[in-house]
């Protein structure tokens, strides 16, 4: 294979495939970046068995052929390469010639023939999103997905689709995370996946621009296409349990707050709680006011911010990451709290869609 | 005690004193940043027993008195805190309020009782430098100390007087760099001190801005003083080795190099060295031109740079590491590498006082 690329356009997509190979490979194959010169086009690819990823640039191809490349030193020799031309060069698709400027590199890689196939898909449902509103779904829920191992199906993000509404949701028991976006399709698209964790990480990094996102689910993988990169991953088995009984019916109170200055007086309370889930931050809602505190063996602390309240005075006991986890991920000036009473489930919002219900401590 | 202080001073004191507070912390007092209102100022002092620092900043100060305050919850506290006046008030120097806006602390400390005294000097030689350069001068040379903790001495930082020179120097016994400066004073100075490499690494840190640093060495113990911090360090003890003898007597050849060319293109040349003690770079001193290159089971590297250098052919084999450290310490646009031949100790220079000496690797 032989071919020229610009630097900086190769690094750009390196960022993206070399991500999703961790540290400790057991197949060593699996250390490496797939790459194949096909018309005019370089290939380049990466997988854990888990997620996969393919990318493709338009480069300047003489010749066709394929090798694979160990990724950490590829990538840092790319990285590390002055701005220019690189040109790339194989004969026998296991030794690679890398030149830039004065700058000459050999690499041996390892017989692309050892690679995994590409992963396919078949009897999917199809669903077109704009990506950086896909990104922010994510990231607005999959902070409550559970992080206990034993609870294999809660590690995950769902997707699911009734009707004409898709909802992205995530939960670890003591709290939930869901998105609801109406779809402009009809069809037979009912049907729920689950995502493994991981994968949505890679997928957040890899939406970078504008643009739109095909989204192509089928019982056992799900594919997230963008203009040149296609990501694939496996799912996870099993039944996502009914989240939606503990959304309650309805709520008697709504304080609207700000965002920003809430959280960090949130943080500041935080900073005398030991353990979040022994001692805990303490919110008083009271007229227009919300009075935080909390207390340890280390020290008091408390802080006053001016809300929009008028329901009784309660004082609600939180996980202050439950808190703050939402309210980092939302966008919104104020936020709007909705409560029943201390120690019934309450819900943020503020952002079409957009839901989180968390369970406060019961005192 | 009561006083105040705008909240971003107090940070930038902060930053300095608590920084040499461990976070394995055996005797627990040891966590704590010590607090003193005496006249109108605010006396911080920390410890790790080796290394201890103290500064002092002008407050309004309305009552004298005591504390000590656990480092990170108490650095936690105030890094988050809106900008502002802080106030600090307590009554029985264990448990204090710290007020700031519409935030109110109170934080438990220990007894100052149990911190420990301030060090004292005796008998000491004293000696003026500009901030930056001693802060320079440690950096050029300090990466030369040894990390192996069986040669207790050489993982110390030489700071040796005679006459009118004062020489900075640290070896690991196959590099050695030192700074020669000349000193304007006269006396009965001479004298050898070696301090710990981890208080060197605390000095470098507090020496932030221009002005003049008082250095004062005793037997046991260094001092380092500026405007409002005082540093002492304890000494390492022994006999530190004649590492003069290393340095050659003459050099035969002289190389002059662009040094951030130079030392892009080692770090090239060093991706495909795997293990920096078996693999190295070879550098080949040719008409004009220094190329480099490295193998190893990974690939080969090969770079031409455009030198000064007019002497015979020569190929010396380096751990690439040798001869980045100096490099990336440097300020000078060329350095200059003296040389005899390619087993021969040889020399980078460049900026005036400064030498390291590097052994290459015998091939």
């Amino acid at each position: 294979m032989k071919f020229s690329i610009d630097k900086n356009l190769l690094v750009h997509h390196l960022k993206k495939v070399a991500a999703i190979i961790g540290n400790n490979v057991t197949i060593p194959v699996l250390g490496n970046i797939y790459l194949e010169i096909k018309e005019s086009k370089l290939i380049l690819r990466a997988t854990n068995l888990e997620v996969s990823i393919k990318t493709e640039i338009e480069v300047i191809a003489e010749k066709e052929g394929v090798t694979t490349l160990p990724s950490r030193t590829f990538t840092s020799m790319i990285y590390k390469l002055p701005d220019g031309i690189i040109s790339f060069d194989n004969n026998d698709s296991l030794t690679t010639i890398i030149k830039c400027n004065s700058v000459r590199f050999k690499i041996n890689g390892m017989d692309p023939k050892e690679f995994p196939e590409e992963e396919t898909m078949k009897d999917v449902r199809k669903f077109v999103f704009n990506k950086k509103i896909f990104r922010k779904t994510l990231q607005k829920i999959s902070y409550a997905a559970s992080t206990d191992e034993s609870r294999y199906v809660l590690n995950g993000i769902l997707l699911s689709v009734r009707g004409d509404v898709f909802t992205s949701a995530a939960t670890d028991g003591r709290r939930l995370a869901l998105v609801e976006e109406e779809l402009d399709i009809a069809g037979e698209l009912d049907g729920d996946v689950i995502l493994p964790s991981s994968s949505v990480a890679e997928i957040v990094k890899s939406l970078d621009f504008d643009g739109e996102i095909t989204v192509k689910l089928s019982d056992s993988k799900a594919s997230f296409i963008t203009d040149d990169t296609v990501i694939i991953t496996k799912l996870v088995e099993g039944t996502y349990p009914n989240f939606r009984h503990v959304i309650p019916e309805a709520f008697e109170y709504t304080a609207v707050i700000p965002r920003i200055i809430f959280n960090e007086a949130l943080e500041r309370a935080s900073i005398v709680v030991l353990d979040p889930e022994e001692d805990s931050v303490f919110v008083e809602f009271a007229d227009n006011k919300a009075i935080l505190t909390a207390n340890s063996q280390m020290g008091e602390s408390s802080e006053a911010v001016d809300i929009s309240y008028e329901g009784p005075t309660m004082t609600i006991l939180f996980n202050p990451q439950f808190l703050s986890d939402p309210l980092k991920n939302l966008d919104c000036d104020d936020f709007v709290m909705k409560l029943n009473d201390p120690d019934s489930p309450l819900a943020i919002g503020g952002e079409e869609g957009f839901m989180c219900v968390i369970m406060p401590i019961r005192t």
